[in-house]
């Protein structure tokens, strides 16, 4: 009786098992088994630059997620989101482009797409994937989804089909880009609206263009110039209207400055219909009014600035500075353009990334192995947390902008 | 010896089995069986207003994922996010106040916090739910994770404590709101920064101020007022200097036409360093300076305006229109000012959401039953999908904006 029992188990067991594991194995079809369920908006990645290896945190609850290693030399990398804010893009200075899934903290794709690259952008509809490259000179554009090469576009100039390297790519309305040639003193905007059919125009910029950046509302792109006094703007609604200089003779190495880090114009700050920009070489923000594009303030800061970034709510600019001042960070009151805090966040402050709506911003101590998390309103920490050399931080809400 | 090997199976088939069913669960444990692993950032609600309802779209694919019904009378409803963007918060006209999650599509919170009420906000740091209510007047916050009461702030005034409608609610930076009372002539801001000791300050607004905007940099709030003709602006960076007519005598009911629908401002339009507003009763659309804060232009439109909407790149103002004009929508261009397009995308257009970077724009065909996506850049529709009686479409970026 006994052995009839055992021997009727097994079928009994089955017809229990089975439809349970058949319900679970659909629970999880849509992930692997390390996969997280959860909201990906308040998600972001900070560089570990020494270990080519990014960690994901989250910003609710200001805690490190995971890590993924294997992403190559992130010297000087930028991150650009999938529109889903599932995806990062990282883009390193070896020309490697990895596909990082936030969720299951894994490396989905990646490839060596050129010698020596300098970051990237996604398009507007978020299929594309566009890198700007030092060597070979140009910008590539890659599927969103597979990193096919979708279109080459080499920054060929001159007679003899030189290729100048490419900085400040920025995305534009229309699946178009905007960027700079830094030997070609041009900016040019490329549509990949058919992305393998890509269209180019030129313009002349002034000499060495260094970086660049897209104005919030996608109208304007202003390229730093490093061979001459002054910056350039091209309008983009009138590109017709071609380049204007503006800033012109502010004063570029006017005192006996060597250059420490050329600032980035990346982390732009326009708040409050003025542009805040980092002056070459002096210790000055220079405040832009953004109808007429002419100077209207210079602000005295501690050293050399290197990023001159708004709080979302363009209330405060925040300023980090080149080396050896790179342990302070000083905060401008736009309300009336003076330096309302100068802080002292860490050792080697590399770069900083404010919350989606502003009430935190999380600082690099590169130096310190340490992210410091400050709140907005007291200005004091509230928290930081151990990262290897951080570098870059990058939050998902850049997912939803235009030229991040 | 056939015997043996059956008595012998269950305790191996355990062995087997019950390792596979625990990393099955453990690969489920966060989220529910029927629960989707994906990103949240291109994610978005439809109000069925007819049915209670919501349906889950997203914006990569187009595509409706699920249905959640149970939410009670959606007529005149209105949805914020989470700052995960994984939760829809969706406040009814009958006071509830619903905790959607889009990835299991389920309810997961429900409360009834009010008899009538008008939308809701939720605050910078996305701890606090806030809902505006008529009856009883005033605002009320709640949890975000759990929708427990925090705070219930009426709007009291006068000397029989009698309560005004609350309107035109808005987060602003801080933890604060920012909403106007419709029946005691003010505009309130209530400090939330500890949610169970609100504070607030109350400022002379001019007569029945109707509804409200905080403009995108969350400084200037805008209320509408229906009692007399003008607006009224507060500088939130400046309080101290208080609320300021703008427009006034643009000529609010100068024509003999009856208001068929009150305009909303809350789809506000600022675009280029002008607000484009919504006239009340008059065939036009009126453009101010944000600097100066005086009129610059007038734009003769179709129809009495509802919702102005600005693309995300400010070049464009999508315009639509009370009964019996509501199957017209006009396209305002804020180089020139301009009227540059008139479309007919269905009968009776209820609502529009862009998507986040404006390649698409979504709007709400409720006589038609269908919600119609169109390509910006082409003003040509895309494609349409059945909605019951579709009427507010709103997208998980709003999660990552102050004022939405």
């Amino acid at each position: 009786m006994s052995d009839q029992n055992v021997r009727l188990a097994p079928p009994l067991l089955w017809v229990i098992l089975l439809p349970a594991m058949v319900l679970l194995l659909s629970a999880c079809a849509t992930g692997m088994p390390t996969t997280q369920v959860r909201g990906t908006g308040d998600l972001g990645v900070v560089i570990e630059r020494a270990d080519g290896r990014v960690q994901i945190v989250e910003t609710s609850g200001r805690s490190v997620l995971a890590r993924v290693p294997g992403l190559g030399d992130l010297s000087h990398a930028s991150v650009v989101f999938s529109r889903d804010a599932r995806h990062a893009y990282v883009f390193g200075r070896d020309g490697g482009l990895t596909k990082v899934d936030l969720l299951s903290a894994s490396v989905v794709g990646r490839v060596m797409q050129a010698g020596n690259a300098i970051g990237g952008a996604i398009s507007q509809d978020g299929r594309i994937v566009v890198a700007q490259n030092y060597a070979p000179g140009g910008i590539k554009a890659f599927d969103a989804d597979t990193l096919e090469l979708l279109a080459d576009v080499p920054a060929e100039y001159g007679t003899e089909g030189k290729r100048s390297k490419v900085v400040g790519l920025a995305d534009l309305p229309g699946n178009r880009f905007a960027y700079a040639l830094f030997d070609a003193d041009e900016i040019r905007v490329t549509d990949l609206s058919d992305p393998t059919h890509p269209t180019t125009q030129r313009y002349a910029a002034g000499r060495q263009p260094y970086d660049g950046l897209v104005t919030p509302d996608g109208r304007h792109y202003i390229a730093g110039l490093f061979g001459e006094d002054g910056l350039a703007m091209l309008d983009l609604w009138q590109p017709e209207q071609g380049v204007r200089k503006i800033l012109a003779g502010y004063g570029m190495g006017a005192e006996p400055l060597p250059v420490y880090k050329m600032p980035h114009l990346r982390g732009w700050a326009v708040a409050g219909g003025r542009a805040y920009l980092p002056a070459i070489g002096r210790h000055e923000v220079l405040v832009v009014d953004t109808r007429s594009w002419q100077e209207v303030a210079r602000i005295p800061v501690k050293s050399q600035p290197v990023f001159v970034m708004a709080r979302p709510d363009g209330r405060e600019v925040w300023v980090n500075f080149a080396f050896p001042d790179n342990g302070w960070v000083q905060v401008i009151d736009t309300l009336d353009q003076s330096v309302v805090d100068t802080l002292q966040p860490g050792r080697a402050i590399l770069h900083m990334e404010f919350a989606p709506k502003g009430e935190t911003v999380w600082l690099s101590a590169r130096d310190d192995n340490r992210v410091v998390v400050y709140d907005t309103a007291t200005r004091k920490p509230l928290g930081s947390f151990d990262s290897a050399s951080p570098s870059g931080i990058f939050f998902t809400s850049r997912a939803m902008r235009t030229g991040f």
